[in-house]
């Protein structure tokens, strides 16, 4: 599949590419790349970690990979070209001096050196002063880095200061894997491009919105970075903020990058602080303790391998966030998130606002309000929710809640749906930071957390304990019952 | 299946018990009724004819009625306990001393009679005065009347006053079987229960709507009676406006018979009316030739058996309707219904607004509108167009217009859908009139539909033809053509 491309070759530099990511991800990223056609003819691939290896041995790791973790089976044909743009280069990435072996394999003048950082973020400054010292830092380098961008706010600082001494903002692509999903940027085009949504969307016509990322894992093989993180870090600050400010946004004047990025950042700086004034109406937190998910007994989070027992570390949040202004007065977005859920799933939920008069009353005391529900994962889709009559006689009429859906695997059925990591990468190529997450997002959506996160340091209560496979601590249930709602299930 | 019912027991009698509509449609909907166990246990039967026939003979004529029309087949049980429930009265319906014999089977103490005159209306005279001469006139007795009331403005007055001679308003049921339909009815369930459609439907948000109703056969058989009337008379001013009523009308307070009648009335009065000035441009009147018709050829409409073939009626009509009110300034009701269509169906499609901004226009310089389709016939069903974003990578993003939809066949796949006679016996044996047209409704419809036929009989133009299979004249296209719109296909 030739396409007629119009972007230039690059230099895509994996730092870290014998890691974790990069093997399950961004390695089979690029070749689906390959094999879409959406590689540039010149473009090239160079690996980079400390280990001495030649390109054919480099080669040799990466069709490994691909044979691993591409589900669809490695064709060969594409692999070829593929493998055919490797490089590898030895550096220790701690040491700048080695970083002139680059120079050997980069072209500076006819390509884009696209930097990808797959490596812990206390090494960011070394690569990038690395670069520098080579000689590679111009104008139409970009670096591409992973989250997380430190631990709270002032962490975060310290990183993009680091990266800041060499790179500006428009070289900068942070990630978020979540703006690659298909359904999150077709968020974008449901509020944007549909009349019937933009006329309904706001505190006149929305009642609440409900946010769930649901994952049935526990925190296996990786306890020990997980619990120094918890899932506010984890979850809330990136993914379930990046979601809630593509829901909550103005409309923007144009899709480029920085006319989306400013509409975002408005609303992470709406957000009403949650502090210790008011955590314990708006927040619950929890930890799972042993139970049953998806049929399988599962260990708590103090039972799993490597455990500290006393820890008091969050594995669940709900939270309900009130945005201050002119659009979303009076209107909550629930977020929940946790880990040994009952089951996986990413899910919006419109609510619509409840009719102002009901002349079904006789035989309806109340009318269910309209939803629109934006499914993320597994079942990629959109649902709205509305009410029908019941087809039939009968001496009074018979309504019932009918869902209208859309289901992106019946509907558009031959279509692969591409990892995030694929369109992630595809873009940072183009050179368009639309999908990439702005400093000031980033600073902004840490400055609200960490409200939260302080909040429930200083109160010394431990998370609310729920039991593996079930939707988190009734607290939980207990938020919305205040407000008179429920959690869609 | 056995229902607890509320109402009281009727006497229906059905004048003209002989007849086409009796046969075809009366008969089997109030044996469907009896099978959904929606007839009261004592509700009583009585057939109406001038011949002489025992119970016997008629419970035979009623049986084979039951085995020709009943698609179903007929359930012996049903059919004996509906059997049960008939009687048969020799009357001359223009002899009003012959209406006594009617005091033996009707109980006015027990029972409300429901009078159904499936009979030419120029008897409905004759018929009310024999009721009234025997002594049958209570409050509690019904009239249902069938189409066509009248023939223009002047004629269904006079039949209107004729049995208002005997009956009140509140006592007559006037039909229009479109009514009766289950997707009609779910209209104001759509409209009125769903916040979603509810904060849409006025000129801010909708651009037009189309309403078409399309036939396949042509007039076989009853040339002379059609003739008479054509498209405007048959289907414009009853069926159309129906739905046009329902779909414009303001919200009613409630959904008893009186309030959804006044904002129908409304509706109907508000109509921008069209004669001699300006009948070119807001009409095109059509009349078939021959064609091909789903594969097969067609005579056109002046070759059919028995016609007189300088006829000028109309077989199509396309209207553009305009309705100076508050709610619809500016958005004008395209109806469009012929007799010889490409295909058979009657849908409404309900054309939203453009957004006002396309931030989509470096790929698209403009973006089609949402819809929303209810369709009636064949296959009832509800869809919502939206705009998507097409999954793939791409160096640009790809949208594309897709569809939520509500099969009621899928979607209610076990239940039967009744025909719109059963929903309109059954309703007025409850004694309920939402779904029947009140006498100032019919005559709001045909003040403004006789403007029309004036203005086309002033004209001295003939009909523009069409081909039998095609969509009507290319004139009716030119029409929106001219508002820089189409009709849906």
């Amino acid at each position: 599949m030739a396409q007629k491309l119009s972007h230039k070759p690059c230099d895509l530099v994996l730092f870290g590419t014998k890691g974790d990511l990069a093997r399950r991800k961004l390695i089979p990223s690029l070749y689906q790349l390959e094999v879409a056609g959406l590689l540039a003819a010149d473009t090239r691939i160079t690996g980079v970690a400390r280990n001495e290896m030649t390109t054919e041995e480099y080669i040799e790791l990466v069709t490994t990979s691909l044979e691993r973790f591409v589900k669809e089976g490695v064709d060969e044909e594409a692999k070829t070209r593929f493998v055919a743009r490797l490089n590898y280069c030895q550096i220790d990435m701690k040491s700048p001096e080695q970083y002139k072996a680059l120079c050997e394999v980069v072209d500076l003048e006819n390509r884009t050196m696209v930097n990808y950082f797959s490596t812990p973020p206390s090494i960011f400054g070394d690569i990038c002063s690395g670069l520098n010292a080579a000689g590679l830092v111009v104008d139409d380098t970009r670096v591409v880095v992973e989250k997380p961008i430190g631990h709270c706010l002032e962490s975060s600082k310290v990183i993009n200061d680091k990266i800041a001494e060499y790179f500006k903002e428009s070289q900068i692509y942070r990630i978020d894997h979540y703006l690659g999903k298909e359904t999150v940027l077709n968020l974008l085009v449901l509020r944007f491009a549909n009349a019937i949504f933009t006329n309904n969307w706001d505190h006149e016509c929305i009642d609440h919105v409900q946010i769930t990322v649901a994952e049935v894992v526990g925190v296996e093989g990786r306890w020990g970075y997980y619990d120094d993180a918890g899932q506010m870090r984890d979850m809330v600050q990136n993914h379930l903020l990046q979601i809630l400010s593509l829901l909550a946004m103005e409309p923007p004047v144009d899709i480029s990058a920085d006319s989306i990025r400013d509409e975002k950042l408005k609303v992470l700086r709406a957000l009403r602080p949650i502090d210790s004034n008011n955590y314990q109406e708006k927040t619950v937190r929890g930890q799972y303790t042993s139970g049953f998910v998806e049929g399988k007994s599962a260990p708590g989070y103090l039972e799993e391998e490597g455990a500290n027992t006393q820890s008091t570390t969050e594995t669940f949040a709900s939270i309900r966030v009130d945005i201050d202004n002119w659009r979303w007065a009076g209107v909550p977005f629930y977020l929940r998130t946790g880990k040994r859920m009952a089951s996986k799933g990413t899910e919006i939920v419109v609510h619509f606002k409840d009719l102002p008069h009901n002349i079904f009353k006789d035989t309806y005391k109340s009318l269910p309000a309209n939803k629109l529900l934006i499914r993320l994962q597994p079942d990629e889709g959109v649902e709205i929710h509305l009410l029908n009559k019941v087809p039939g006689l009968g001496e009074t009429m018979e309504l019932q809640n009918t869902k209208l859906d859309l289901s992106f695997s019946d509907t558009f059925k031959n279509e692969r749906i591409a990892d995030a990591y694929e369109r992630l990468i595809l873009e940072a190529m183009l050179g368009n930071q639309s999908l990439f997450v702005r400093r000031d997002e980033v600073e902004a959506a840490w400055s609200w957390v960490d409200g939260i996160l302080d909040a429930w340091k200083g109160s010394n209560e431990p998370p609310r304990p729920y039991a593996a496979g079930s939707w988190g601590p009734v607290a939980s249930i207990a938020m919305l019952a205040r407000d008179e709602r429920e959690w869609d299930e």
